[in-house]
């Protein structure tokens, strides 16, 4: 170690490791070395670079709060968040698959009861949701937690035009809601549109040197949760949406896509008289059963 | 990109970003993407991992300050700073090493003239340095830009434990002269110690959990310009410093190390009359020419 060159530097690092006594964090670490040390060598990076790659990274870091996370977005934007959803959510193709989770998640939001009209004041088309959730095997999943999030028709999430947290936030257009005993679920809501994830960061900067738009197809959030089966996060993506093909964010999968069907002015599948043409969205959900870990006898 | 998957995700994001019209910065994000998802798969990155290393990232972003630089910091730790350091400055072994930069430089140090005590009161024993700069046939480079700049002996820079910046500022242990015309320069300042790198921070926590200790040896940072020559950033390392074989940043070259000898009271190089003991340093530095590009002719 008192000789570091560019042909010693990585094995002095890991070296300096090695004595790690986190097995685990021990592995990743030496991997990360590796890696971020042979894309350094590979790309022949200059000084320059790098301290562009750290400026970079502290605006990253200096425009994250408790409402925006620009490095979720960086990671979504490189498509990290995508693959490690993927890998950790393998699943039997009859399941329902999983997509990434997204920065606009909040905890707490209000619950509701099926029927309800979640978006509590967000701006959007009507539109009336409605689905089972069930296990492999067709049968229903009663009483199972259905969180459920969407951005309103400009775009936005409540989180990102509010200035006010916790007790002080109003949720809007989320909230959560259980299934019924034959496994089924219905709420009100309002349309899912396209948008752009926040762009007007070095994320957005980054995308607009990379020659990439900042768009994401328009969906709408569940994270799915019941005893004996394993959590589900996933979207719904309505098709036709003209960004289907180019999500920002990589998350789009061919079996989510579903068809939000417009109807004119008249009676809702719930009996209301609608004034304004709204849409209905059907989509069930299967849940993969969790895996039982062997507890291993000392 | 309707149907992405674990084993698709990696050729979506390349793909995405193969319009970009920057040569430059697409091969690099091209590898940045391929490492990054290739460290993702070896080691089998977890739903929770990746969310604690977005948690240690938003910290990395949020202890960083004008005074602080948290990712230089990870980047020296890691080993990468090093490896960017020395892949772009291989030079003619008859000339003098680069090192890491650190994140301690500040622009606009006072300009002194030779003789003249850098110190401005920093704290330390007392410690005369002496050297020529030289191109490499060993003739003198007259009037070369140095600038030096050191902790004080409780191991803080001057930015370390001032509230003013800019202006405001007081610089200490830091200073900015010029080589004489024969290339030989001299300067009072203090005893260079070892120092732990800022370790309260997310990159400390790193190292404990990592079983590796903050500290780096003893050294004197050295910037030299001048017209023709590269510019060289290095350290002199002081011989005999118990942390020579384990820098936290990897920047020890052995052809860095140098003796501080120590002195009992009484004349200095310089003539001034000492009551305590002080140290000399003697150190020379070997430029290399500036490579010259030729200018394509249209």
């Amino acid at each position: 170690m008192r000789n570091i060159s560019e042909d010693t530097i990585t094995q002095a690092v890991l070296a300096s490791i090695s004595g790690c006594k986190d097995d685990r964090l021990r592995t990743i670490m030496t991997s990360l070395v590796q890696h971020l040390h042979a894309f350094t060598r590979d790309v022949k990076l200059t000084e320059d670079e790098w301290f562009k790659a750290i400026q970079f990274l502290t605006n990253v870091g200096h425009i994250t709060d408790d409402k925006r996370q620009e490095f979720i977005l960086l990671s979504d934007t490189l498509g990290l968040s995508m693959l490690v959803t993927t890998q950790n959510n393998k699943k039997p193709a009859t399941c329902t698959e999983s997509t990434v989770f997204g920065p606009f998640f909040v905890e707490g939001a209000p619950e509701y009861h099926n029927g309800d009209d979640i978006s509590n004041g967000a701006k959007g088309a009507p539109c009336f949701v409605r689905g089972r959730v069930t296990d492999m095997a067709g049968q229903p999943v009663a009483h199972a937690q259905l969180d459920v999030w969407q951005s309103d028709d400009e775009g936005f999430y409540d989180v990102q035009t509010q200035s006010g947290t916790g007790e002080a936030h109003e949720h809007r257009a989320r909230g959560r809601l259980r299934t019924l005993e034959d496994g089924s679920f219905h709420f009100r809501s309002i349309l899912a549109v396209a948008y752009p994830i926040p762009h007007d960061g070095p994320v957005g900067q980054m995308l607009e040197a990379l020659g990439r738009h900042p768009w994401r197809p328009a969906h709408l959030h569940f994270m799915i949760e019941a005893p004996g089966y394993e959590r589900l996060i996933t979207h719904v993506f309505r098709d036709g949406d003209q960004y289907l093909d180019s999500d920002a964010v990589f998350g789009v999968r061919s079996t989510l896509i579903a068809e939000w069907v417009r109807h004119d002015a008249g009676a809702a599948p719930d009996g209301t008289q609608m004034n304004t043409p709204f849409y209905t969205l059907d989509y069930d959900f299967v849940l993969n059963p969790e895996t039982v870990t062997e507890v291993a006898h000392a």
